[in-house]
């Protein structure tokens, strides 16, 4: 059956022969494996070419700046998960790369399609970049979307993460449009939104990767990937000092039931 | 509901307070994020401190030696997954790496337990290496077991990436007993076997990490982390040039209805 | 961390004690097991209390639409991670629904959104249904949004399906504003889209189930949970006649490598 | 690339054409949808034929045994995930899934693979019931195997569940060998273990399953099938009243940092 409307049967990503892999027109085996960092080749298959020294140096700053932040949601998700699966690592990371989503560790990408808009609209309004901050702001305020990757539950201040991640995007020279968008966005809020809100780790990572050449559509990929590396240090460990039922248990502990049940009935579920 | 024996409630790989994020005892903003690329970094999530140079590049040439290899099932899945649900590229990757199971990409593991018994049974009964490989190879076959990490369905000779990371692994002075172990398990096959099953990339990425001081329950995180990034190249192509419909119209175009039908009933599905 | 702004730690599905299990006030031992179908019971589940006889066959109706239709993406997804990870099966199930998105299955839940505006925009300006639902598909063109629910690649009249379970809410006298909508909707779609576009099972049965009372948050469960019937009946045959391997085989060889190549390189995947 | 051996390019679950869609021989339109329930198509999917009203009533007990139990890992995972990406309800059942491994909801394939054994022993060695389950046990033991299905955290004596569904298995005079086998375990047990472990829901579901008929290879289905009706209801609460992050929050809060930390840091993550 026919679904959607595909119709170039191409890739350009890796072909091989049984004495050779190339991915990207790079031969695999004699000039990646050995020759390249697992960030550099990250890069070439995202990007399409090897980045230079300092694209990788930010992605390598971006991946590193996001990969663990302790017992979140997700990792708790994959702990629990190897715990009632120990046959299927994959299952436990997969279930905690699912909870990389809009919410949480998706802010990245949203932070990075809501600056783009800012771009686009300052380039065809031959607006500031500050007044096209502010009216784009508006915008989402006034369609109750909320402004991704600004404002953070434990850090009040901005985000050290995302302070580290601009002053290397300034050190290298990286720094351009997005990074003075991202800061646009920061000096509008207050009075639009009435409280300061600063940058967190999900804004700045978009920032300096956009303007490193990072495509914005792979945005996504780098919280993604950071993430399973933080998920396998935390599932060998989960192997070896389990703690993913006793944390069920005090999440089960906090919630109350609240809905019928028969005259007399006791509950007692631990 | 208390479920399993679980009693100490630690983990050891992050904490944090307003200011500060520590990860296995270093400042992340101050000491890794600029500093330490994404895979030293994953090795210091994973083992618990930094790796050497050696290290380093070990991880980083196995990480890039099984990234990528074109339009395998898993990357396949993916891309079916993303033309169906758009919305969620982290499931998309889960997909994908939900299919990094025992008989594809999960090898590597496998084969890492393997060469680990032999080492024990070669130091539990003072036996040579190549007679504890022969030892625990007949036990497999007795057992009806694959012997992991051996045979390739496209490369006939030795997979040219183990080859590469064996002579990296020489290079470097890092190859030791776990490299040993795995030509002796070459080298005894076709006697037991009937026929040369050479070493692929699933064999020499355990050995080479292993001989490096990776941890072996956490072998299978190379093959994860190192997908994702495959997936991700791959899931943004399929954003612009998508082919997940063309490959699953192909894909039922080769499968055959056998099962029983009306009189008369002519199946058309395309 | 604290995450999110919730306050209320209550849950109102399920509470025990070592003698009795509570499920939405009833006692699952003595009044559900071997007394209510599971139709009946996932109802229960979903929507609070015991559905009756009416609701109990629309359900099941729009189940049994929904749940198998071939070698459909997700379907080869799920039968591919089998094949890869057969240790797993919850994994290639997980899979197969993550394929459940936006543009396949989820178009249930989007159709019965769509439903429900135009309910409201009839409502709140007192205007005709017709009229409401030419409003609201006129403002879905605007927007470029797809309208969900009508038009199939394979069947070209109004799905089968779609009328079978329409007619089953006329016999059973189920059919109210919502199958209203829905038909009002396919009447005016010609005039503004400029060709018919006739009901598919997707906007079938968010109308029947809504007209029945099911909940609008949960549409989405129906062609999850059918789904996964199918997938395990999919899932069944691939261990003892696999063919995920076969599909994938078929889907590679239908797509062509584009991408830059040394000189004198070619290809040979087979 | 050629992977593995499969060779028999066939399915036999569902064919069709614009007009008809045939599901294992009947004519899903005008035979199924409003004909027949969930649970008899489900099993028609799985099993290839429509089940007699004993088969029914089983698979039926089951799935109601089984769907729900309060907030255990998956449901938590589920909910969890839901929270971090409330644009994919979809990923959040496969995250609740992912968690129906060989601990938890897979102790019914483990136990139904157990259960075959025995009766497998009995027949090769022409042992009663009592001698096979008493030699599989020990075997069991000297493997170091858990006993699956046998003993519960919660409820100490035989597990209510297991209790109705075997009396139902009685009642519909469906219960035979396998229900035998699974009390001879039960009664076998305290010799071995040392300490009565009573039948729990993860022994009885198979035995009656069994004896009804049902195909061993599609055991874990049952709690996957059931176990996502029940995600659905939890899901759809959390849309109206969520708990992922209260949840998240009291399990992080019962783990305790005990890894290195610069001097005179003090954790604070609340």
């Amino acid at each position: 059956m026919k679904i959607g409307k595909q119709s170039a049967p191409y890739q350009s990503i890796c072909t091989s022969n049984p004495e050779t892999i190339i991915v990207r027109g790079h031969d695999l085996v004699d000039g990646l494996i050995g020759s390249v960092s697992f960030t550099e080749y990250t890069w070439l298959l995202i990007a399409g070419s090897l980045p230079d020294a300092k694209q990788r140096r930010i992605l390598d700053a971006t991946l590193v700046a996001i990969a663990e932040h302790g017992l979140v949601p997700s990792v708790q998700a994959a702990r629990m998960t190897l715990a009632a699966s120990p046959e299927a690592i994959q299952g436990a990371v997969a279930a905690g790369l699912l909870g990389c989503g809009s919410v949480i560790l998706g802010a990245s990408e949203a932070a990075g399609r809501f600056f783009h808009e800012i771009v686009v609209e300052s380039e065809e309004k031959s607006a500031s970049l500050t007044d096209a901050a502010e009216f784009v702001v508006r915008a989402y305020r006034a369609e109750r979307r909320a402004i991704p990757g600004y404002g953070h539950p434990l850090h009040k201040g901005r985000d050290p993460r995302a302070e580290r991640l601009l002053a290397l995007a300034e050190d290298t020279e990286v720094s351009g449009t997005y990074c003075q968008v991202a800061k646009a966005v920061e000096a509008v809020l207050p009075d639009i939104v009435g409280k300061a809100l600063m940058m967190n780790v999900s804004s700045a990572i978009p920032c300096v990767l956009l303007d490193a050449g990072y495509p914005l559509l792979a945005l996504k990929g780098v919280p993604l990937l950071a993430r399973t590396a933080g998920l396998i240090g935390h599932l060998l460990e989960e192997q070896t000092r389990p703690i993913g039922f006793i944390m069920s248990h005090a999440a089960a502990a906090a919630i109350e039931y609240d809905g019928p049940a028969p005259d007399g009935f006791v509950a007692n579920e631990n």
